[in-house]
């Protein structure tokens, strides 16, 4: 029976179109796994605690040296990292705010990394495929103006396989803002496009990897 | 007479190398300036809360339409730009976590990136100076294997200059972990230059910017 870890973090549930992707996604997997298991975390509506410096000594020191306060933050970060050791497959929503991802989602990616558990050489989830869905207002791809401005897929790319060892695949719809900026108007038809296209990605990737994980 | 908005965001308080350093700056600006105003924000003590979507809809939306709660986001919001606004110069205090800034850090930006405001074109802090003191625990200078996964500097450029208009100059300690990792030891003495390099280089900035603004 297959587990799959779903995160969103847009501040926003309706409308959020990385929201609805995810929706997509989770929907074809569990069609294909209705006895499976879904861990699910809406990091906006209830966001996990900025990671502190009782987290971080809660991980690099012995546990009977813990204060209380060590022991509790270790207890979250401990938590954090048994849901995504136990995932088969993960689905995270982003945003890109102020060019990345929001506080959110650098909060839980903060407290789940744990070098000597998760993280670091021979970590305990290398190995296993997460599927990023980022949407985006405007376009970032390769080549446009805004390219250099781009640090959702960048980073994460980097963080996920550089710390996690994961294995990385997004879908990026994108010119989100186009329904409400004046401005971008002209791109409606291509933002659209890109939202379809997307929830076909979804449905896809969510085929393929629940056939991975079938029993 | 002068304002400097000073903050700083290591989850650690002692030893904080970012801290250290920022507070080299402070004591230095502030002996020029005895009646002066500093702003401060320990965002690892007191961090402010993520963005939401109410915070979202209260800088985007007329304050007449506004549910209590949009109003309270928008407060706290107007709170911190009117902190920028303030300040003639900005020090900012960063370590690096997971090859970025902190998510206390990202939520502070969230919030005080108003468009319309603060950010966009004609934003109203466009040209201040912002110091950030960006310390990290290992080595990612150009040419160094690990240049690609540093994203600090290169996300806060892009970010204070393409959002507020800040002018950006970066003051960066580096193998901060020298004296904590075992494999990092030979590099203790290059660490200790770095952090000696960038306490000078504190004192150097702070002098510069306040005769700048010098009554």
């Amino acid at each position: 029976m297959a587990t799959l870890l779903h995160l969103d973090s847009s501040a926003f549930h309706e409308p959020s179109v990385s929201r609805e992707v995810t929706a997509t996604f989770r929907r074809e997997w569990e069609a294909r796994h209705p006895d499976g298991t879904v861990i699910y975390r809406d990091l906006a509506k209830d966001p996990v605690p900025h990671l502190t410096a009782d987290g971080i000594v809660a991980t690099g020191a012995p546990a009977d040296s813990h204060t209380a306060e060590q022991a509790a933050a270790g207890a979250l970060r401990a938590e954090l990292a048994d849901e995504l050791e136990r995932a088969d497959a993960i689905l995270i929503g982003t945003p890109m705010y102020n060019f990345t991802i929001p506080s959110t989602l650098k909060a839980w990616l903060d407290q789940v990394i744990i070098v000597g558990r998760t993280g670091g050489e021979g970590g305990s989830v290398a190995g296993k495929p997460v599927t990023v869905v980022a949407a985006r207002g405007g376009g970032y791809g390769p080549g446009t103006p805004r390219e250099s401005f781009e640090f959702v897929t960048t980073y994460l790319e980097k963080v996920l396989t550089g710390m996690l060892s994961l294995e990385v695949e997004f879908i990026i719809p994108e010119l989100t803002l186009a329904k409400t900026v004046p401005a971008m108007a002209p791109l409606i038809d291509a933002a659209e496009a890109s939202r379809s296209e997307a929830r076909q990605a979804a449905v896809q990737k969510a085929k393929t990897l629940a056939e991975r994980f079938a029993a």
